[in-house]
């Protein structure tokens, strides 16, 4: 079994860990603009050879990980150079305009749109771990435009490296996703850079940080080059989940500059069932 | 030795877990205005006997944990009753106005005021656990007002609990602590409001969530009635920190409406350095 993997990072490195471990037979081909990146993908044996697009007209399966606005010219290209039985997955954490890209084309049924909600804070080759997908969600959108025997392996591989599958359409998944994970990044590295702005004269500040502190800003080391393209592609449900955080931020202002601290614990007290609501998912 | 624990929850609870290792020839008591917390710290063997406030006077160190605001008040009435010899610490989160509240009494030079930068997002006897302040900092506010022998006791006691001393003024302490730690509780309840508005017809979005979004809304967890008090007698500094934190995600917002997504790279990449700051604290 051929298996391609553009862009080999966190996601597709981590990808490539298990891959190996479920199917020894495989061999793993490894393609990213960064030589340097393959390069130590290599050393790290996260792939077993350098390859570039053309050479996956040899592919059994091809996964896209890398930034979503390079996704959308990849995939097409990819799709025009496989053959008729390989499979396309890509992994990126917007679907509208990843399936609105590729829905007219001849090979549309050779693509699986997925989405694994499963990462660190953390790029690069070296970030790559095994067994980062065991026990996460995976979405899954658009399945029914995809051939049958296709959505099988692809299932079949998933459930090999331990996900659950859930399926949703492109424009619910990049609504919801807003919410429970664009929005944190945002509020994560806007609390870094409040604090950051402020304490910048006073580095040992920082000193007085805890693993609270570090906890909540954790996203804000978030890697750039792949946020910014989500934003860009997702930035009318983000602009609406910012909207309705920044009032909320500003009615819990309003509360205190009122002085009323009950409505204070009241707003708390609310949110506190979330501790009911993500069990199982730290 | 006689040490009286007020409050028997996560910090006192841990605080006893810790002191009963480190001076096994102590007896340990504990006050709580809940009885079933205290029976609770019984069974868990976090005290060894129940007590009331008048019972302080035979105390060596008294340990007060509890909500700010009931601070002020039992800090009074523990000076007040405690002999000439006894040291008396707090653990708030808050110190300009505890410190005020006993600039003038006579025994003054008997309390020490601190906040162990420690904790987790839970609360009660059930969240006490060992070795929670190893390794963590201690900020020790306005140490030249008290009693030379005592803050020798004190340093010892938190040197054998593993914790490192910073000392700063109650100003600058509610200042800064307001920008890295309570501004990252608000933030963190009013994400998880958000959502939870945002998907409460739809329960399972929640099943999307992964272990970023976890770790952003973490401190949402946080109980009410600890922290209620926190925001009003840091009202000020707090509100500051809001103010700019608010700036910020607007700032953000508008870059993304004129789709300057150069800037937005930019907001992410100048936070992105917390990687290096927070080495160490998490």
């Amino acid at each position: 079994m051929n298996v391609y993997i553009i862009g080999i990072g966190l996601i597709g490195g981590s990808m490539s860990l298990d891959i190996q471990s479920t199917y020894p037979e495989a061999t793993i081909y490894g393609i990213d603009v960064n030589d340097a990146h393959l390069e130590e993908a290599l050393q790290r044996q996260l792939i077993h050879e350098k390859a570039t697009i053309q050479n996956v007209q040899n592919a059994d399966i091809v996964i896209v990980t890398i930034p979503v606005h390079a996704s959308i010219k990849i995939i097409q290209e990819v799709l025009d150079t496989i053959n008729d039985d390989a499979l396309v997955i890509d992994a990126g954490s917007t679907k509208e305009k990843i399936c609105y890209s590729i829905a007219a084309h001849p090979k549309r049924r050779n693509f699986l749109a997925a989405h694994p909600i499963a990462g660190t804070e953390f790029s690069g080759p070296s970030a790559a771990v095994k067994q980062l997908f065991d026990g996460k969600t995976n979405i899954i959108c658009e399945v029914e435009k995809t051939a049958f025997s296709l959505q099988e392996k692809a299932l079949e591989m998933f459930k090999n490296l331990g996900m659950r599958i859930r399926y949703m359409d492109p424009k619910s998944h990049d609504k919801h996703i807003a919410y429970v994970s664009h929005l944190s990044h945002i509020s994560s590295f806007m609390l870094g850079k409040t604090v950051i702005e402020k304490e910048k004269n006073e580095r040992d500040i920082f000193d007085l940080a805890g693993s609270g502190f570090a906890s909540t800003v954790r996203l804000a080391k978030s890697s750039p080059t792949m946020w910014t393209p989500i934003f860009e592609q997702n930035k009318t449900n983000v602009i609406e989940t910012l909207d309705e955080y920044i009032a909320n931020l500003q009615e819990f202002k309003s509360l205190m500059l009122q002085d009323n601290f009950e409505g204070i614990y009241k707003e708390m007290e609310n949110t506190n069932h979330l501790k009911k609501i993500l069990k199982g998912i730290e």
